[in-house]
């Protein structure tokens, strides 16, 4: 706080808005509009009713080989018993505040080894993993267990009991997790408990969910569902690509995101949790996308390929597990880097929660051709 | 209309029903109400209002081999240019006013030689083709077609531009249609158009709504469906067939319909269409399931093996291709009668119906544990 | 059954249309059919699958005059205890078989003197009630009481506990009922219940429902409501009728039905129940409306004024507690024969049902200036 | 930051949350990760996975007597050229980073002189207003003019052009204005837009929004509504109150708030808007109500009486047109401070949005009895 303080800061000389010039008769009365504990809209109307979203978060690009070695090195510097999980987390520097990736979804790095088992939790937050290495990994979730692999995507929503390991054969994991603890902590209404047992008993075959839930345009007829989350959980790799090749045998390519598809709940076809999905595209060779601009936040990892993305006029080189953010509003496209070989991203985002409020808009870039400048 | 009509062949002496008898006195009443268009309602109280349903459909089973040679034989019997359709249909002896299969199902064998095709047509029925035999079959839909061989599920919803063919390097094809024309008629709602030009333009890929709406759990992000109908159409044999499988891997078989699923729109995880719904189920080898009666009308087609099903207490042996019909309300159960193939059921049925008014009611048969008597 | 049965009676010579004449062989070969349960499609095509809908019921109109005497002569010619209820119902010339007074509706007078009470009983049919005199007349549903008035509408849907009643103070009433008994059991699904003590407990202070649920814009935050029918139950018609003249000063006469409102379930803004709706309408001083067609059948019954309806071309001149009935796809227009007093018809009909099942259409009448020739 | 930072001042020695220790080798390591971008969750966890949510608002009361002479003043001290609206906002201690009252929901206060009228404009924030004194205000909303008068609600939905403004005839008004603009920046959605002739054209009869959806249970039957918010608009105080006093007449006092009912969409059921809901409460003469907590977070406005409201354990006295906020999670309870008179509460709130995404938890206050001890 300054010895004077400015509060005309957001002027702005067109009619409808505020554009209001500090006097000393002024600056006396918003001194004692504070004592009120309150203030003159006019000193702050331009700033919070902006022309247009401007993210505090910045586009970022984190390269896989640089986080590898210091997330491995954290098996050597703490214990899972007293570090609850080992997990290096990314910091976006616009949003330090929060310790989001980008505007207000959480990702971290999580490893484990063989043999190893985190204790059961449950919480307000919704969560998810994308695997990024290792074999023999899984997840419990309300007492179903599954099995899970590099690039499959396993959910653990909202207030379930959920609990993550490797088998002792397995090789050490590492993954992505994705939450919206950001999200949740800011509306404030965070909650979390550690289960009595700190571990679920198994009440089901496991991966039994891709049995009851797994297949296309059929379902049980007798199980109910009416959670809010998708009662598949588990999302393969394997059919999720299959899914993608087979979807771009028959549509042509979208000129912004090539052939993208969202995981779904089979129960009712909408996003697999109420406030984060997910998706995965396949960028054919040789793609080159159009830039465009939309509300959400959105965190991807490059499943497959190498390519770039361009947002907000800086260019991001990606490969595979790299991880990216596009903030919400950046204008932002990418390409596949190779000809020959096509590129996957997986990317996940709160499109749930924008459209539920009615905030989604979308925007495509005119200008040249659809295409960004790079600036230097 | 006999010389003393009776107006008092439905009394109950129970409190709370009609119980009058007629008089002179009354049956001159009675006349005059019928001179205004009335009528007495204690006179058919008890008639309409029964205590539960009593079906007028009786069960009946058609077997294919019966069925088959008279089938082929319309061939030589009528064109296509004369018959429209050279189509065999169900006419349960309790239906034969609204030549229904049972309830208000349609169902009808229908033939169609390689090189052959239908006019194209749209109606306020709702329809669907289950594949009994042949190849080359194919289905077009609003522009999008569909190839089709055995055991596959096609549907033709309500206002949609359809037509069928076998091509001319196929075999001759035979498949069961199922409709909700006596519904629809019944409803007074059925509107029927020929296509102006007699056949439509193909304006897809064949078979695209599999790439587009086929995967488990996963949908193109930016293709939207907003029909009361699924948007996949065709569901296939080997898929179908797959899912059950994996479906009993993980879940004890139901001590009714072991292990039934319904066919399912994509985009809402509900029924396929707005009137007709659709399952497949499949008894492990030696399954005897138990008895129970439920309201909803429904026809069977085995898909795969043989055995018995007991229908209000008649046995009805059946082996693939056959077809048979369960009345609202009848008290059924299901057997496979083989110790080491499993069998497979395809059925069609009103539940959608049902269900969207209110009107669906279930029970299972307490006495015998759960067995019913077979009436000699 | 004639000596020489006729199968080509349907014939039509349009191209997409069955127009198979007999012959001796096909004769022969239908009987073969027949014998198996089953028909040749293309002998029954054209009439089930018409070009548009043609209703069985006939359009009617019952003059309350007529009806009136005959009513209250049923309080001396039958007892409550042996009749059950005493109720003169509406019989369709065109739907005697399922005792309908249009489509699958069913209507009836109920007559009922000050003290008497209609034992308590629950059915899978809905029901309403529209009164037409007397006063003290009441309703029980689930042990909510509800006192009743002339014009005002109360419903006791599928499920519920329900019994009528007159205070001991009151005058005799007649009251419309309005069910969907005949769809019901067309649907075999039909299932009645009387009150195991003949008669319900009180549970809630009487009317208690409009104390809930009877505000515009407005719902107890924590009242939970998810049936599928509304929990006003009971609709006044003085609110109803300020209701519309409210809306009559904001918006325009619509050319076909004036102003009209529908009844609605608050807790969702949809129908008050899953298969009947209602409507209360208002026919503006000098009101001709233009003729239209729609699917759906109707009862309608004079609330206030005199006027006439034409209905396929005939007219039909009503009064105040005249009922009348519009059939399915019946072209009709409505006409206030008052230069000064404005009329009121409330209707109920199957909208719900035809709605859920997608099957509405609507056709206004072009020619003419969309005016019926009165036929003669 | 300190020359020192403190790396490990969230640590909790219970089992599955994070303690680890700064060490020398960890506080080089958790460097190193900060110029990768990223952390170590293990530093943060405890902070960003509460056990309960602790809100960063206070709660605060805001007097009319205090803030009255403040807001005339703003007329003598800015045009409404200059100032776009004379508004003086509540800014609550804890979240003046957002200028919001309480959570993301902003409220102020604004003032109009007769013949006053504020430019139109359309933002993506929700906004509603309450009026508290004056006469001859008026909303006009996408073409609808809206008279306003003391206690009477309106809401002017995200997307819709809206403008206000007070009658050359009427008196100065102050109402209070309730936004999620907080919350639509938070989630970087947030567009503005001037109407480009500076005012609306009115397209239809003043408070026909009354006229056609503002009665109890029915609604035309040709209007359709498909917008995310209430076509409604305007919810008048005397109906309101009305409503109110009629449902206390049929329900007991709910033990916390008494009689409290939600404003809604008439179309839906539903809550007003889709991340704002409002309600309106009555505490009979003498009520003391128990303590509870939940998530979502409330400003409430004092439309009739007075008492005092205990929140967090602090008390705070209030009377009519005060304002006061309860944050989410904070325990409160609320007492009618007269034996002989009612009170009223008015309120809005975030629960659309909390329950939208499934974050909605309540929990009564268990120890003494259920009231809260005060602090000194």
């Amino acid at each position: 706080m300054s010895d004077n303080p400015r509060f005309d800061t957001h002027r702005e000389s067109i009619v409808g808005r505020a554009d209001v010039e500090d006097t000393p008769e002024l600056i006396e009365y918003y001194a004692e509009l504070e004592r009120l504990k309150t203030g003159a809209l006019w000193t702050v109307a331009n700033k919070i009713e902006p022309w247009e979203p401007k993210s505090s978060s910045v586009p970022v690009l984190w390269k896989y080989t640089d986080l590898r070695e210091h997330v491995l090195r954290s098996v050597n510097l703490v214990t899972p018993e007293k570090a609850g999980r080992r997990v290096i987390y990314l910091n976006n520097p616009g949003r330090q505040d929060v310790s989001a990736a980008v505007g207000w979804l959480y990702s971290g790095l999580q490893v484990m080894h063989p043999g190893e088992a985190a204790s059961a939790h449950a919480h307000s937050s919704s969560a998810l993993r994308f695997i990024m290495e290792g074999s023999g990994a899984y997840t419990i979730v309300d007492g179903h267990k599954m099995t899970l692999g590099a690039n499959d995507f396993v959910i653990t929503p909202n207030g379930t009991w959920h609990e993550h390991g490797v088998e002792a054969e397995g090789q050490t994991c590492i993954w992505q997790d994705g939450l919206d603890i950001p999200l949740v902590n800011a509306l404030e209404a965070g909650f979390y408990a550690v289960h009595p047992d700190l571990a679920q008993k198994i009440i089901a075959p496991v991966d039994d969910s891709a049995g009851i839930w797994g297949a296309a345009g059929i379902r049980p007829s007798f199980v109910k569902w009416d959670k809010p989350y998708s009662p598949l959980f588990k999302y393969s790799w394997a059919e999720t690509y299959e899914a993608l090749q087979r979807y771009a045998d028959k549509v042509a390519a979208d000129p912004f995101d090539c052939h993208i598809m969202q995981y779904t709940n089979p129960a009712t076809g909408g996003h697999v949790m109420s406030t984060i999905g997910a998706s995965m595209q396949r960028l054919l060779p040789g793609f080159r996308g159009k830039a465009h601009q939309h509300t959400g936040s959105f965190v991807y990892q490059v499943a497959k390929g190498c390519g770039y993305s361009i947002i907000d006029g800086q260019r991001f080189d990606w490969q595979e597990r790299d991880i990216f953010c596009v903030p919400s509003w950046a204008i932002h496209e990418h390409v596949n880097a190779s000809a020959t070989e096509d590129a996957c991203l997986f990317s996940f985002n709160d499109l749930p929660t924008i459209e539920a409020l009615g905030l989604y808009r979308l925007k495509p870039l005119l200008e040249n051709d659809g295409y960004q400048q790079i600036s230097q």
